[in-house]
């Protein structure tokens, strides 16, 4: 096997996100644990990907102290209850015994049913009818399917439409790379639509109807609409007005819709800017929008409960055909079942203390201080960038990335040229020298012709965001000052 | 979306293991959940499915205990100590402390480097060498990557090898269904090699250069060999030489080698028939060998951990071009990494208690009770189909299946075909409706032309094992009696 041998579309894969950056930023944090004083700085900051437990967010106790409970079941025999009531509260030890209940297996040791276990499956329908409003049906527990995060979920959905290399999928840009990612490796087209950085990043239906006649004329056969929502790496939260827009653009142009809504939690303006899923808008514009075929995908990774390890996610399917869903069943089935603890969290990000519960009160303080947090260090964040000289930034509606874009003098594009990188490349290189902070640069999302962005997410602890600002706009002004035109 | 527009590749995929006979199997147990009295049988039992702790095999205490732990690291806090230590022995704690300390995260919430922690890729490599012995190098953990399961790594190496619709992969006949399953979902071609039924499913290499001289002929570009060692669904162990042939027809034919030991526990005769990995036999053949690129894959799911849900396992890759490396890296961190939970157990499964542990009496009892009793089950099973009308089995030498052949009556094969199905669906349809044992026609892991198999697992409980073949020697007789030619 060499290079030149192997499936060409590998080769072809982009995937920034843990690209150079990440790679670079690994060995590091691999000189500091060798030698302290390897680095102008101490530590490496994980911006480039949205992790939050990497950078000490806390978990959620009661999820975990319900994981712990259904990995041993011992702890709930009767001659261990007394003692293990000591360490846990009394509605964990009962959701844990609901769980390994009704999960129609002994033991979170054994494959469950390909699309998951049906109780959470069940759990999982009434929290979209709790989201989305008692006017619609609860969904059918069949219609959904438990997913390895949402990236799995996301890449058998495009592994479906993508039936011969002319099949286009419209996917924005910027986009989180998974999406062109995928097109590459299964050798569809990505057909991409710009989102408008002057209105917030917002979508535009006269770019969509554009974009799809462009390719359309190249022969392109499109089938699908990506919508990142909030957005990714952008942050911008879609309106009810824009949402009914982009559902009537796919019901004319006959597109599967494609709803990835991972970052549904992460909305910091929700009195101006709520989140709607697309399932709730399409379900009220009615009977004529019934033969939309939508999926819909969410995820244990972000939110406030930021489980990225253990890998859980669902997949809503919406309007699908039943022999289509057949097949769905039958390739989940070759990879046997979601992991099981992924499955769980997606049960108890579903299903949280409710008011009442023992755990309600630290459950609530927990995720509210999270969530306020997390609000705070994205205004803050945008607003350093917007401080910093030739900078602006949008503000993070959702999602946990500012996406500042950053007007370069001459001298660093030279500079960059000289190095072999784009502008944004050169710079996120020179940032993680100087700050051991890694931000991705905007070229590997997408981005206008001529224009130039990083990501970053602001997941940094709170108590140290002042430092971590500091670091980023005194780097900011020797990199102008050393590159300025003169 | 309709059938007709999909990928067509989709529509081909077939995966028996899950296939009607499983969904069958599941509305049965619904009905029974139900209406006790609504099938002449109390439970459904399933063999279709290497699944051991779906049929109550008890999992390891101490990696249950060390995974409880991971999850809720509060209970290492000093103030709970005390209480910890009456529910946990000594060393678990000892290593839940270690793998939260050397994991490169402050949390099994985050997400991991793309190949998987690196404390555990050394685990790994550890284990490798002990198993293979001190006379070859540790391998490097930079050639290790954890993985979903087997399955996830075995895919990715197959989406690497096909880059055009001519490339072939030769799979044994019969097969476990993932690799022809994933040849149809990639557009490969399988090439067969039929295993040798009338001795002990052994592997010729006559039948192997036969099948690919065919192949060649007519232009497959066969770039890969498949081996399962131990067999799946045949449980054969291939002897040392057998090894070495296979080793050396893939250096002649410039073959990739994929070894599949997921079974290398599951090895019921080890003093006639001991397992070797083909990576020490490999290095065994020294330097003119040094340029067969090999995959070897392993997993949590099966030998005596039977960690099924959790989706662990490992991919080892041994001479493989730093480029192509470097490839595997990407597509990975794609997927950004393997559930940490799953990661965890591989770190248990290659790291296990040692004499002089806490937990090592407990650990020794508990692996040998299931092992012996796997072994026991075996010959039971094997011993009851060859003591049925027209049905011969091999013994399971490894693995957790027997694959008995069975000798139709023309009038049972008529009233299959009267029915639309194959005599050995038809046969497994009939077993599943008369005692609710679920096991998979043979036609779903392919067989020689004219003869019927099905597959069956051994693992109902041993307490349970006499009722097992009881229900099984009934329904045989009876189906016989029902279809005797006259």
């Amino acid at each position: 096997m060499h290079l030149s041998s192997l499936n060409p579309r590998i080769e072809k894969v982009q995937y920034a996100v843990r690209g150079e950056l990440a790679v670079r930023s690994e060995a590091i944090a691999e000189d500091i644990k060798k030698d302290a004083n390897s680095h102008p700085f101490s530590a490496v900051v994980a911006c480039n990907i949205g992790n939050p437990q990497q950078l000490n967010q806390k978990p959620i106790t009661f999820f975990r102290q319900v994981a712990a409970l259904t990995e041993y079941p011992d702890l709930l025999a009767p001659e261990n209850r007394p003692t293990t009531s000591k360490l846990f509260p009394e509605d964990a030890i009962t959701r844990a015994e609901t769980l390994l209940r009704d999960m129609g297996a002994p033991s979170i040791g054994a494959y469950t049913h390909s699309q998951g276990i049906l109780s959470i499956r069940r759990t999982v329908a009434d929290f979209i009818r709790r989201r989305d409003g008692d006017a619609f049906p609860t969904p059918d527990p069949n219609n959904i399917f438990l997913t390895t995060g949402a990236s799995s979920g996301v890449q058998t959905v495009l592994g479906f439409l993508i039936g011969h290399p002319d099949v286009g999928v419209m996917i924005p840009i910027p986009q989180y790379p998974l999406y062109s990612a995928t097109l590459s490796l299964y050798g569809g087209k990505g057909v991409p639509y710009f989102l408008n950085e002057k209105e917030d990043w917002g979508m535009s239906v006269v770019e969509l109807t554009e974009s799809i006649a462009a390719a359309r004329a190249k022969g392109t056969d499109v089938r699908a609409l990506v919508v990142i929502n909030p957005g990714n790496p952008t942050g911008q939260c879609l309106s009810r007005e824009n949402m009914q827009e982009i559902i009537r653009f796919c019901h004319d142009e006959r597109l599967v819709l494609l709803a990835d809504e991972v970052y549904q939690v992460n909305v910091y303006d929700p009195d101006q800017k709520p989140f709607h899923s697309f399932r709730k808008i399409l379900l009220e514009m009615g009977e004529e929008f019934s033969d939309l075929e939508l999926f819909s995908f969410h995820s244990t990774s972000k939110g406030v409960v930021g489980e990225c390890g253990r890998r859980g996610g669902y997949l809503e399917c919406t309007h699908i055909d039943s022999q289509v869903m057949a097949q769905l069943y039958k390739i989940s089935s070759v990879s046997l079942c979601p992991n099981v603890p992924g499955q769980l969290m997606v049960d108890l990000m579903t299903n949280p203390p409710r008011p009442g519960d023992v755990s309600y009160p630290q459950y609530e303080k927990e995720t509210k201080g999270i969530f306020d947090s997390l609000k705070r260090r994205s205004t803050m964040l945008s607003d350093a960038f917007n401080n910093m000289e030739g900078v602006t930034c949008n503000p993070a509606e959702g999602a946990m990335y500012v996406f500042p874009r950053i007007c370069f003098p001459k001298k660093a594009i030279k500079a960059a040229e000289e190095a072999g990188k784009l502008p944004d490349e050169f710079y996120a290189l020179a940032m993680l020298d100087a700050t051991g902070v890694c931000v991705i640069p905007g070229s590997g999302f997408g981005q206008e012709k001529g224009t130039w962005h990083v990501r970053s997410t602001f997941l940094p602890r709170e108590e140290l965001f002042d430092d971590f600002i500091d670091g980023l706009r005194n780097f900011h002004q020797e990199f102008m000052a050393k590159y300025k035109d003169e």
